[in-house]
């Protein structure tokens, strides 16, 4: 008798990965294999940016600052998400800067909303924070010419948010393979066809077609074989 | 500040369970919530059956088998898969069955056809086997009447081999729940179109499009809003 490790192991043996490929819309991707390595053309973020909603400061600027205390400067302009920063940032003034925004040059500290007060173009800010914080740097999640995901990965909903942060809208994947079924037995019957005494319905060709088309395959049910010419 | 829960509950208190329901071919059925119980309209298997290839007798013939000293009884008949047993068994008497073949009347066990040997209408039985063993009793899946399936189920491929098994190739199921996804932000450039410095591309969007498609639902793409208007 033959093992299931040995069976296994003959099936596996004559299994081919699918040479053949097309290319579809991301959305339409999901649960397919990558047919080739997905590389990024740019860094992620493409520059310094801000993560908070807040204002862009020097970090010595507010190293004295706290709630009893706070320390007092000049707003001089704004940077939206999207939008590009113009100004250079000097001592003792601050930029007002949206999640996602461009860091002004010179910025060194993103003081978040929160911690500060607006009054026409004076502000004050509470809390002092080290430099670095509340920036996310140029390349910090994927840098340019990095490979990002390999050949033969499975796009679930992380890769395709993934390829879209890179800007491609259509992706090359591997065709499903075809998974032909034949259910064999005299006793069978299709469902979806009356009820006949000795006979029973023929139940696994559908659970494995599911079962196929869950593990990413494209069942081809080709109905039910007599068996009585051969039993 | 809204918690985390106070926020999940807010939007939950909202949810309604979608009231429209749809009439699937089964195997397009796969991942679908089922929209009514589902009740056996017969036994499972239909009637006692044999569980094995092999040879239909009563217990006592073989209580004394063993491979030194085999029990000699004689082959009065065939039942296949899907066919009818007509003849009763009688003492000294085997009858062939196939795998999932009616059981004959009288019959008590089904010796496996790796057990026996036969030679003409000669059958000899080398193992001795209790009552039961191999046969497969009427309802022991599933009883006559039986609720297999409650509204709410979600179809997998064991729920869809169940319907199958029942001679079901059509389902009601819910409707899947559309999901309206819309981006916001200036920074943000729809993938597929040119690179522009300081833009990102949307991915967000992306991801969660393929999250909502994963957990059932049908998602619906509104495309990315500005928000130079609002901040």
């Amino acid at each position: 008798m033959i093992s299931l490790e040995q069976a296994q192991a003959m099936i596996m043996a004559e299994v081919r990965v699918a040479a053949e490929t097309e290319t579809l819309p991301l959305l339409q991707a999901q649960g397919r294999i990558l047919a080739e390595p997905v590389r990024a053309d740019f860094d992620v973020p493409p520059q310094d940016c801000s993560a908070m909603d807040g204002f862009a400061v020097l970090a010595g600027d507010i190293e004295q600052a706290n709630p009893e205390c706070p320390v007092s400067l000049r707003l001089v302009g704004e940077v939206a998400a999207g939008g590009r920063s113009e100004e250079k940032l000097w001592e003792a003034e601050a930029i007002q800067v949206m999640t996602g925004a461009p860091l002004p040059e010179g910025a060194q500290v993103v003081v978040p909303v929160e911690d500060s007060s607006l009054d026409g173009d004076r502000l004050s800010i509470r809390r002092s924070l080290p430099a670095g914080t509340n920036i996310r740097r140029r390349g910090e999640d994927i840098r340019r010419g990095q490979t990002v995901l390999e050949k033969g990965a499975r796009l679930g909903p992380v890769q395709i948010g993934l390829l879209a942060s890179l800007g491609r809208d259509r992706v090359r994947v591997s065709r499903r393979p075809q998974v032909a079924i034949l259910a064999t037995g005299d006793e069978l019957l299709e469902p979806g066809s009356p009820h006949r005494p000795g006979r029973i319905y023929s139940s696994n060709h559908y659970a494995l077609a599911a079962q196929v088309r869950r593990a990413g395959g494209e069942p081809l049910l080709l109905g039910i074989a007599p068996t009585s010419g051969i039993s």
